[in-house]
Order: structure tokens, then sequence, then C-alpha cells
């Protein structure tokens, strides 16, 4: 049992993780198959995997070597992607079909989605043609989709049978999923009309019927939906299951909320990563694929900061005049930068739980333009008396006080702005946006801020 | 049947809601209390809580005017935190009392602890001493614990019983929860030795054990568990439900996966919202809590801004001298300041998750220390041949190619090792990183660029 008990400590699992390890790597060196075998067995396959991740390429392979077949399929599936690709350069295609095999179709496509082309086909040719069919059908379907996390095996009736028959049926069928959260009722031509919770037939009489205990209130999710709207589903009508139907409604699958859980996790992160400019970065990556993934975002970068140092660059001759400006100006871009960011992460985050839509667009964009107003006015009001109790210049407190509130404002419409046209483009907002957001606050506040230093002083 | 089938169109909830509004609108107007009544009750609470949430303030307050005690307690629930605080205000305690009474306690908890102090204890007084015991023990756990989210109704029995025995006690037991994924095997002690998926008990044959076909493996949350943390438990270990412990072991309740679907999705877009500075804030807040909310980090910024201008400030006689350096300052600054926040973002997610410990700590800041070594060099050629083909001046190429270089590298370590000492001083690294991080990489840049300028032209 893996009981999480030590409260004190949060992080039970790395400090388990951390002795252990150790024990591991010592066990790998002394090759004692014994300890491996029943180590493995032993743990969930979760911390398996995080065991995994943890030991050194050379004690991996070591591990494969040794291990090879005997270890769970299920731990494979756990593995981060970078970890599994490494592990599977190692591992021969018979190898990889007879581990895929083993597992539920959602489960081997997982798998199989990142192998390479080539490997992916020699793979597929080396399965029973049921698996082969199963798996094949699923990759036709785009990435992303409800068709690629969902089970195939699951549990449909006809609506009129009765509870005793319904458990009789689930008694002696040899080829039901091994578990599930809730029984189909399906017409006859296998459209869901309805589902009844596996509790809920536990506890009805054995001559009620079926669709009398059934609930027809139901979310069907369409095979090909995008997986985020799949986990914005899940959350929004708090799901822990769902049938998944064919373009013709019929029932082709399910989808359990555990699967959903990382669904969500992964696409609240890559917002997160995607503003910061670094895609799908995994801290497992190699300092090679991580310096390239960073290039783009850095390149992107050094052309809008040349764009500010151009705008700079035009009033030269101000500065040399007054090189207080030049103190000065990065306090203007920055803070439109950071209030510019403040409204883009909120922007996206509504964006992507749809709590922003056409029906509020107007509400939202006019409450932002007055908080640009607000927060400007405030911040106009403290760098006009800072800068004029350290410069002692009215003219210059003036001069910062009124670009202050012109860069709010930009900062406060462009935050919100940007990632909407982004998205009516069908570009993703959280990974382009901060880039236009803060190029606008910079050369908004260069411009304004030395524009009218020129206008006021010369 | 919420159908969500026109798979064309990804917004489905959107334009569904977006008529619909019109026309609920219309009838609040009309006070066509019927069409009101039925709505509420054929909707989804999600979706009936997403029109709520989009009707003016004051439609809201005509709708609870004319609906009052008709609306379902679980639409409550669905709204967003604001527009139900301003819809409590609106209620009198008696109403707000009689509405939890029909809630299940995790969900009467999450209303309860959205109210102010003294409302709390009025609408407490009002509840029978049963519900009242239940719900001021589960006030009496800190926030953001298990205990908060957990639902005291779920379903254990013995470990000697029979699977018909068991199926005999369900159908009897009339306080039973409504529908269960699992059910609890306790020891004399009432702890937790296993779990029985429902779907395995409606399999077996009546005469077998609920010992034979229990699983042992299991997950137990302690009560007092940060939610984020049975968020990572849930994610880590794929469950879909898990029992709940005291800490003398015993059951004291269950949590199942749907609702970790919040809270994994909350704490992630927590983590976007806090890296930009803006909290928890929501799309619905008013203007002046948005402004209240954003203000601290724009004055924190204020402040590191203002520490850059000093260090400016310092070479003002090398600026007045060249004042090239001012219309390049900036970009050495602003690409230490993105390579950093690309480190931070992966840090702050990888410390989140887990990945980041103490075991691979020393690997993953060497290898930052590389990539910030790497793409300063390939940033240090790039601008270094840029400024050459611009100002033809040898001097100014090689002192933005080695400032660059310097700042680079002090962005990937401090990326990392903010975060991680902000984490060991338990400061939420989410929350207060990034202002250390680009105020360490601008006052590195300016002084670095600056500094050497000064060493070098003069």
């Amino acid at each position: 049992m893996t009981l999480l008990k030590k409260t004190k400590d949060k992080r039970v699992n790395i400090d388990f993780n951390k002795e252990f390890i150790k024990l591991f790597n010592q066990k790998l060196k002394e090759e004692d198959i014994a300890f491996l075998d029943k180590s493995l067995k032993e743990l969930h396959p979760a911390d398996s995997a995080d065991i995994i991740e943890n030991l050194t390429l050379e004690n991996r392979s070591k591990l494969i070597e040794l291990e090879g077949f005997n270890i769970d399929p299920e731990i494979f599936v756990e593995l981060n992607e970078s970890v599994q690709a490494e592990i599977f350069l190692l591992l021969s295609t018979d190898s990889i079909a007879s581990l895929l095999k083993k597992l539920e179709s959602d489960n081997a496509l997982k798998i199989l989605e990142n192998l390479d082309k080539q490997k992916k086909e020699t793979v597929l040719n080396k399965l029973p043609p049921k698996d082969r069919f199963i798996l094949e059908e699923g990759l036709s379907y785009p990435e992303d989709t409800a068709a690629r996390i969902m089970q195939r095996e699951f549990t449909a009736i006809p609506s009129n049978w009765l509870v005793g028959q319904t458990i009789d049926y689930l008694r002696e069928s040899k080829d039901l999923p091994e578990d599930f959260l809730e029984i189909f009722i399906v017409d006859s031509d296998f459209k869901p009309i309805g589902t009844v919770p596996s509790s809920k037939v536990l506890r009805a009489s054995r001559d009620s019927k079926m669709s009398s205990i059934m609930s027809e209130t139901q979310v069907l999710i369409p095979v090909n939906m995008d997986k985020e709207e799949v986990g914005h589903t899940f959350e929004n009508y708090n799901l822990n299951s769902a049938g998944v139907v064919n373009k013709n409604n019929k029932l082709v699958g399910m989808i359990t909320s555990d699967d959903i859980l990382t669904v969500v996790k992964e696409e609240a992160e890559e917002d997160v990563l995607r503003l910061a400019g670094v895609g799908d970065e995994e801290i497992t990556d190699s300092v090679l694929k991580k310096t390239k993934r960073r290039f783009n975002w850095l390149l992107l970068n050094l052309f809008t900061a040349l764009l500010a140092t151009w705008v700079i660059s035009i009033f030269g001759a101000t500065i040399e005049q007054m090189v207080a400006l030049a103190f000065l100006m990065p306090i203007v871009a920055s803070m439109g930068g950071n209030a510019g960011m403040q409204t883009l992460a909120v922007t996206i985050r509504a964006l992507a739980t749809k709590e922003l839509s056409s029906d509020n667009f107007g509400k939202i964009i006019s409450k932002e333009f007055v908080i640009g107003i607000l927060n400007g006015i405030i911040f106009a009001v403290i760098t006009g008396l800072i800068v004029q109790l350290w410069f002692k210049d009215m003219n210059l407190s003036i001069l910062i006080s009124i670009s202050m509130i012109l860069n709010m404002i930009v900062a406060g419409l462009f935050g919100i702005l940007v990632p909407i046209s982004l998205k009516k483009f069908k570009i993703d907002p959280a990974i382009a946006s901060s880039v236009f957001v803060t190029t606008i606050t910079d050369v908004i506040g260069f411009l304004s801020f030395l524009g009218l230093g020129a206008l006021l002083f010369f």
C-alpha cells in the first residue's frame, strides 16, 4: 500500500525516491535481478516510472538490458516522453509489439504516437489484425482529439433489460473492460440514450428496469472533439466518465476523468510555458534540445529589442542634451510591459476557460480601459513625485506622468486585443501574445516619453 | 440531454448561451416564471450557472427575486466566486441555510467558505445540529486541504463480508451516498485495508468474498494534505477516487476525480496568473478589485525599475559622451529578462509537478549554466554583427557581445535559483520569482553593459 501519510513533509514521493534511487542504482550495479524484479512488481507503475526517469542514462540502459520483458507495460505508459523515446531506441520492434499487446487501447495509442513513422509501421505490422485495426483507426484521427484518449472497451446494454438480466450478463461476459464507472444504455442503432452508474445497479432490485434507474441527462463527446475541449467539458459538467460517439452518433468508446486530469494539467502547463516562450519543454530534455527550443523566442525578442533601440536612436540628440531621459525611459517601458502582461495573463486564461466570449467582450474591453486609466493615474502621481524629488525638474515629472498614463492604457488595451486577434486568426494566443504586447509597450513607452520630451524641452 | 454534437463549431456552450441569454433576458423582463422555471430545471446546473453569470447585475437580482427558492442548489455551487458573493448578498440567511441543507457536505462547504465571518456564523446557527457539526468540522481544517474538498458520504464494509451480503446491505441501507465509484473495506478500527470498484462487485458471484476481489494497492489521502498535493497524487496515480483518512488512519471521507479536475485546473491557472502578477483575479471581478489586485505588483515593479534607473544614472557621464550606449542598453537587459523568464517558467512547472527535486538539482543547474553559455555565445555573435553593421564601432560590438554572454548566464542561473530559494522559505515561487529575476537581469544587464563601456571607452 502506498500510504501517503507523512503529512508534515509534503514531498513524500521525492524523499521516498531519493533513498530508494540510491539503493536501486547500487542493485543495478550488482545485477541483483531478484531485487529489481521484486521492486518493480511491488511499486505502483507511476512510482517505478519516477525511479526510472531519475536513473542515469547508463543505468537505464542496464535496467532494460537486465529486465527487458519483465517490466510491467504500464510503467512505460507513465514515463515522460523524452525518457520513453530514449528507452524505445533500445528495444526491438518485437519487444515493443508484445508490450503494446498487453496494454489497453488508449495506453497503447499513447506509446505508438511517440514512435517515429518507420518504427510505428514495423510495430503495427507485428500486431494481431484486430489490435492493429483498432490502433490504426485511432491513429487516423488527428492528434489532440478525443479519439486519441478514449478507451474502446466499455459496457453497453439495450434499454429494455432488467437489472437482474444485466448483472447476469456482466458476470458471464468475458470481454468486458475489467473496471467501468457506468453502464451505457443504447438503442437498436447503438446510439446512447442514457447511463447508469455501476453503484446504482448494485443498489436496485433485480426485477427493476434498467431504464428506470438510468439518468438521461448526459454529455456525449464527439470522437473528433479537441482534447482541451474534452477537458473543459469534464470540468464544466463535473463528469467522472462520458461516452464517445462517432459522426453517426453511435457509441464508439468512453473517457474517464483520470485520463482527463493529465489533459487538463498539460494544457494549463502549456500556457505557462508558452507565455514564457519555451513551448513544450520538459525538464529532462537535453541541453541542445532546450537551447534550440528557446532560441527562436530569443531571436524574435532580439528583433523587437532592436526596434526599441531604433525608436530611442531617433531621439539621440534629445538624450545627449538631457541624459536624465536615458535614466528614466526604462521605467515607462517596463511599467507598461508589466501592466500588459497582467491583462494578457487574465485574458489568456479567460479564453482558455471560455469565460471570455463575444457576449461580454465589449464589457471586458471597457473594464481594461478604465483599469488602465486608473492605474495610469495612480502611477503617474507616484512616479511624478519620485522624479520630482530626485531630479527637481517639474517638466521632467510632468513628462513621465503623461507618458505613464498613455502607456498604461495602451498596455491594458493591447493586453486584451492581441490575444483575441491571434485567436481569431487561429494562432494559439499563449504562444505569440507576450512578444507582441511587450514590443508595443516598449515602443509606445520609449516613443511617448522621448517624443514628448523632445517637444517639451526643445 | 446536453448533446455536444455540433463538432464543427468548438464553442458549443458559448453559442448556445448567446441566443439563449437573449431569450432569458427577454423572459425575465416579461416575468415569464413558467419559462424560467422550466429552463432552469431542464438545463445542466453548470449551464444554468453560465447563463446567470452572463446576465446583467440588474437581471440577476430580478431572477433571484422571482425565483428565489426554486433555483436548484447545485446551480449556486457552479457559480464563480464573485457572482456567488453578489447573489448571497441578496439572499436572507434563512434562504442560504435551507439551500445548504439540500447540498452534499463538500458542496455546502464550498459555499460556506465564501461567506463573510458573521454571515457564516448566522447561517451555521440555523442548520440542524448534525449538518452544523459536519460543516464546522470541515471549516476547522485549513483552507486548501483535502478536508475541504472531500465528501463525508461514502460506502464502507468489513473485510469478511461476501459479495451477496454486500449487495443486500447496499439495497437496504438508506443513508448511503446516491452514487459511489468504489466500496471501501475497513478493519475493526475503521482503517481502510482495500477497495473494490462497484463494477467488480457487479461482476463477481454472490458467494465470493469481498476481500478476494479487493485491490490492496491503494493511495490514501491524509485529511490535512494540501489540495494541490491531492491533485498531484490523483494525476500521478491515475485515480478515479480515493479514501481520506484522519491522523489515526481512520476513514473519514472520500474524494472523486471530478472534484480534482477543478483543483488541478485552478492550481495551474494560478501559476499563469501569479507569474504575471495578478494573483487569483477572475474576469468577472469589478474594476476596483482588479485595479487593487494589480496595484501591488506594479508598485513593486516601479521600485525595481527605479533601481535600474539608479544603476544607469551612475554612468550618466559615460552615456553623455557616447549616446549609442543608451540606444543599446535595453537590448542586453531585455534579452536577459526573456532568457530568465524561460528558465523560470520551466522551473516553476517542474517544482509544481515535482519533476525537480534535490536528486536532480545539480544536474539541472549545470544544464541551465551550459544553456546560458550557448545562447549567450549565439546571441553575442548575432548582436555583435548587427551592432557592427549599424554603428561600425568594433569596441561597441565587443562590448555588447561580452555583456550579452554575461547576462544570459546570470539569467539562466537566477531563473532556477530564485524559485528554488523562495520555495525553501515557503514562499510560492510563482508569486514572487519573476520580479526578482527581471530585476537581477535588468541590473546586471545595465551594470555590465554600461560598466564595461565606461572601462572600454574612457
